[in-house]
């Protein structure tokens, strides 16, 4: 199984947080570790002038964990980010750039990623964020990953742009959208088309899979996409494009890129916000995160049936934020044949366990009493839609993975009974059928006419 | 937090299950594990006699996870101990006795408890079974407890005994149920007065700290006990005497041990089955494990709410035997203020993750929306209702835990909030106070009459 869906910034549970941070300041208190207005501070005094005792800490006041009051308020939920509420911390812990060279966030996600090493049947695949900011910003991932050793052969990584280009400008740190995308896009076609004058990005990009579209899609941008839109490099004012402008120049500049190499589109769809997202992701991803609205749209809803775009679907993180586990279309869109998998959003967020994604598939299991077989559905699915290589795939699916229905199938590995997969393919052809009859139809009608 | 009801043949997880078994296999196929018939066999015959293939293996086939198929079918659930369905594997890996000496169930064992003591703050308290068939049960088990110093500073343990006099008996291998109840108490009574000549046993019950009655409760036993029952030494007939009467009887041995030492009668209840098996214990337990069919009778539950019998559930044990996950009163009644702990029964069949425990809270607070108080309180209570020694709960709870209200609440320690514990404390005097008033009005009209 893999975990489609997944914030690197999030990746280990609270616990392990908790206990990291314990960790360090029990070994290293006078390690300088941060740097304020010019002045140096070990990680003892950073500690002290937030008031705070490590020594006292405990998951809850560490306070990372959604819970009711995080309900339908993304606002509060972001600020669940921030250990102990302060942001100083998030720096020194979650974040890639930072006094120490983001070192003890690789170090968490190493162990994140021992963890699945040795379960064996597990991958992840973290989203780490590029904001656009600068073009330089490619070069520290890169340089990050490399120094720290964060690669992991279960991990593929993906790359989420935050959709802020708002606040960006009104600080006055971007002055068009265009220069956004430019700082986004060009490290990447020039890391490509010359590889050896960027050795450290080129070596990074083996390892990302994918790119990512994210934030609170509720945020509604009152302009309406259309040919008369102004270009990017002419949107300068402080107002933000809405999701399907971010939508359709991401898509653009990946499809250019994909010339020359191959990255996946696989936004946040559908979470909350308008539907009309959802629109925007079909013409566009390969796959979405979430989809939850499709519950709203019968026709999207059987749209992305037919077209059998992978959903990533996260109920646990749903049900802190947007929807009460109890009425999440999981299980509805599963039996009606959509390709969804099942993912864990925030672990550090919504999980208590060590095995996050092991706890989602058990509370899916037990709330919809699902069988063997529509878990192993699941991950397979999860394997399919994921970033992994062509070969990795046919080791867990088998090596004809690619064909369509049981011939796809190779029972000894997915544990997906051949009469399952022979329903959902007779199914699916019998639609697509039963479709271009109607159309033909249609045409006939009109001809006879 | 304490696992306050879980079964120790089902301990470990299913994929641990499948890990040790592969394990063993690999490691050790030559060596000789069991005697069949007067032959001796290895583990690579046993499994050969078997036609299985341990390379094979899987979760799935392995087949010891509870499913839709369990449902309502306890003679299916049991069956379900059976790796693979064959006892004989049950015999080797679950059992402390067979010909290796109950070394590979010991050997899990303590992988189980190397994690909870990693873990630092879960405990358990695992059910050994003790039959009744033979006076040497009880040597056999200790002898076991030591040679393979199964000890562990996070378990405690708890002896079950299951209500199956009536297949014994129709073995013959008991003359009558008072023989059984020799056999499971007068070892007890020997060693507790005379330790120097039982020494293993002595050493054993050091750790031990009280009893289980366990079966399914479903079944049902014609015979209605009263004081014109048979007494036990009579009790000569192949029929199992009713519920009343094992724990009535286990009971009256229990105090009178309690005389010299200190156990606690713990006993499975309100499961399935009549609601009066909840009378029983109502007049016998210290607390019960599942409690479930309160929901049936608000008169016994009231009488549970009055007295503050702990309650140890089990929802996903539940949601796959008898009861719907959302229709679990374990919600209604931490509201109402009745004493409930949760406790995972048997990890092997109901869950997925490693951390059993922390699965069965998770699911609870994502399905139920429980607050961290809720969560508190509920661990909280499974410390109190615990095996643990006042020593240990004066470490978890504070020292003043045995006061009532706010008092005995020390926040830093359970983050139960002190206003949850106040509430509680007031509804309960007024709920007292509202009933001495009621009697002694009735008395003072009694009289004025």
């Amino acid at each position: 199984q893999v975990d489609t869906h997944i914030h690197a910034a999030a990746c280990m549970n609270q616990k392990h947080l908790l206990r990291f941070i314990k960790h360090t300041y029990q070994t290293e208190p006078d390690r300088i570790v941060a740097e304020k207005k010019g002045k140096k501070m070990t990680l003892k005094q950073v500690f002290e002038s937030l008031h705070m005792d490590p020594y006292d800490l405990t998951v809850d006041s560490l306070d990372v964990h959604a819970g009711r009051q995080t309900f339908h308020r993304f606002d509060k939920f972001n600020s669940k980010y921030n250990p102990v509420g302060a942001s100083e911390l998030r720096d020194l812990y979650l974040k890639t750039e930072n006094y120490i060279g983001g070192e003890y966030f690789a170090r968490m996600v190493k162990e994140v990623a021992r963890e699945l090493e040795e379960s064996k049947y597990q991958y992840t695949e973290p989203r780490l964020s590029i904001y656009g900011r600068s073009p330089d910003e490619w070069l520290n991932l890169a340089k990050w990953f490399i120094k720290h050793k964060v690669y992991s052969p279960n991990m593929r990584w993906i790359i989420q742009v935050p959709r802020i280009y708002d606040i960006f400008r009104s600080k006055n740190i971007l002055p068009s959208f265009g220069k956004m995308l430019e700082n986004i896009f060009v490290p990447l076609f020039e890391a490509t088309i010359n590889p050896k004058d960027h050795k450290e990005l080129h070596l990074f990009l083996k390892y990302v899979t994918g790119f990512d579209s994210v934030d609170d899609e509720s945020k509604h941008s009152g302009h309406m996409f259309s040919d008369k839109s102004l270009n990017p490099d002419l949107w300068t004012s402080e107002k933000n494009p809405p999701y399907s402008y971010y939508l359709y120049y991401m898509y653009v500049n990946i499809m250019l890129l994909n010339n020359l190499r191959n990255f996946l589109f696989r936004p946040h769809c559908g979470e909350a916000g308008s539907i009309t997202h959802l629109v925007s992701a079909f013409l566009t991803a390969d796959n979405i995160s979430h989809g939850l609205l499709l519950k709203k749209s019968p026709v999207l809803q059987y749209l992305y049936y037919l077209a059998q775009i992978p959903i990533a679907m996260s109920p646990l993180s749903n049900n802190s934020l947007f929807l009460e586990y109890s009425k999440n279309p999981l299980r509805e869109f599963l039996h009606k044949g959509l390709r969804v998998s099942l993912s864990t959003d925030d672990p550090m967020q919504f999980h208590y366990t060590k095995e996050a994604l092991m706890e989602e598939y058990a509370i899916a299991a037990q709330v919809w009493k699902l069988s063997t077989c529509d878990l192993c559905e699941i991950a397979r699915n999860s394997v399919l839609q994921s970033g992994l290589s062509d070969k990795e795939k046919q080791k867990f699916l088998g090596v004809n993975y690619c064909k369509e229905g049981p011939e796809g199938n190779d029972i000894r590995k997915t544990n997906v009974a051949q009469i399952r997969m022979a329903f959902r393919y007779e199914t699916l052809c019998n639609e697509l059928s039963f479709l271009s009859d109607a159309m033909r139809t249609e045409e006939i009608s009109t001809l006879s006419k």
